[in-house]
């Protein structure tokens, strides 16, 4: 079978970081294409005509959506590399639900922060510090959130490190000082390029 | 290993549906504790602090959370018999993403109709009933989601059942009329008692 991979994603956009490490982590060849988000390309209306979002990986002619499950299904097909799953179901569980639990927290926590004043500005900044010390909490004393390697929950949070100067400098507070050892886990997981 | 299985839910709830007809296919003995939204126990914030809801499935004394990472825990441990899960890596990406595109759409669009008057109303009341027949289109003419078999994506599915006597009350429309093929699924389901 011919294995064309096609990514369509936009540079910028860290859920599209997430299928891009995926595929560098299995050393897949694909095909990028930058997407302008506002002048969509027919290619990525007729992929993905439910939500008309990126990233889209087309896997021969077929369209895989939405950047967790993309990411298990690029783990699922090229599974001659290491699992970024772990093999236990309890701890396979527990990788899903906290790359579930920041993409319901994240963003819409900074947005909170971002888009308002005064008291609900301070709140929306508590709440995001919070949701990254919960983070930092489930990292607990690990190398990576995969124990010694790199697995489906580093590569689910990860892309958030790009973030992360936005939220320091519009929320006028320090990850390192609030979260050091997921500082430390950020240095790791970059060593890695 | 002791397999003491204990799960946190109120009879009415949806989500919860989804873990009881995942541990009724896998016939699985479990303990029900019936929680109470308004009071709810110490054992339910002790074992689900992130987000306090239910279902909680305590599987050993270690907690696993979400209804559809419970879905999924509950057929990686349970292998004994048939996985919930396609076998083809596509197909499992394809039940993936139609159970969150259902949980990203259902409530939020039923809460839309049911909270709002004139306009907003009949906006909530036709995306409801569009994102029905998207999941009808998603069946085709398969028997069950899961091929010629009740798997995954049936039982993140099935529970919206319960919420289609609301749906047709408020929003005076028949279940049956707008998407006939996805009303003989339920029954090929309902039969499954």
């Amino acid at each position: 079978m011919a294995n064309e991979v096609i990514l369509l994603d936009t540079w910028a956009s860290m859920f599209g970081m997430r299928a891009r490490i995926a595929l560098a982590e299995k050393s897949v060849k694909y095909e990028y294409k930058e997407e302008d988000l506002r002048n969509k390309s027919p290619l990525l209306l007729q992929m993905n005509p439910i939500h008309n979002k990126i990233p889209v990986l087309i896997h021969n002619g077929k369209s895989i959506r939405e950047s967790a499950i993309i990411v298990q299904y690029i783990d699922e097909v090229w599974n001659d590399k290491a699992s970024f799953m772990p093999s236990d179901p309890y701890e396979r569980a527990q990788a899903r639900f906290w790359v579930d639990y920041s993409d319901k927290k994240v963003y819409d926590t900074w947005k909170k922060m971002w888009l308002s004043k005064g008291e609900e500005y301070e709140e929306g900044k508590m709440e995001l510090i919070s949701i990254f010390k919960t983070l930092e909490g489930a990292l607990s004393d690990k190398l990576f959130y995969g124990g010694d390697t790199f697995g489906f929950l580093d590569i689910g949070l990860i892309p958030f490190y790009s973030w992360f100067y936005a939220f320091e400098t519009y929320g006028n507070f320090k990850m390192e000082t609030e979260c050091p050892k997921l500082m430390a886990w950020t240095k790791r997981c970059m060593e890695k390029r």
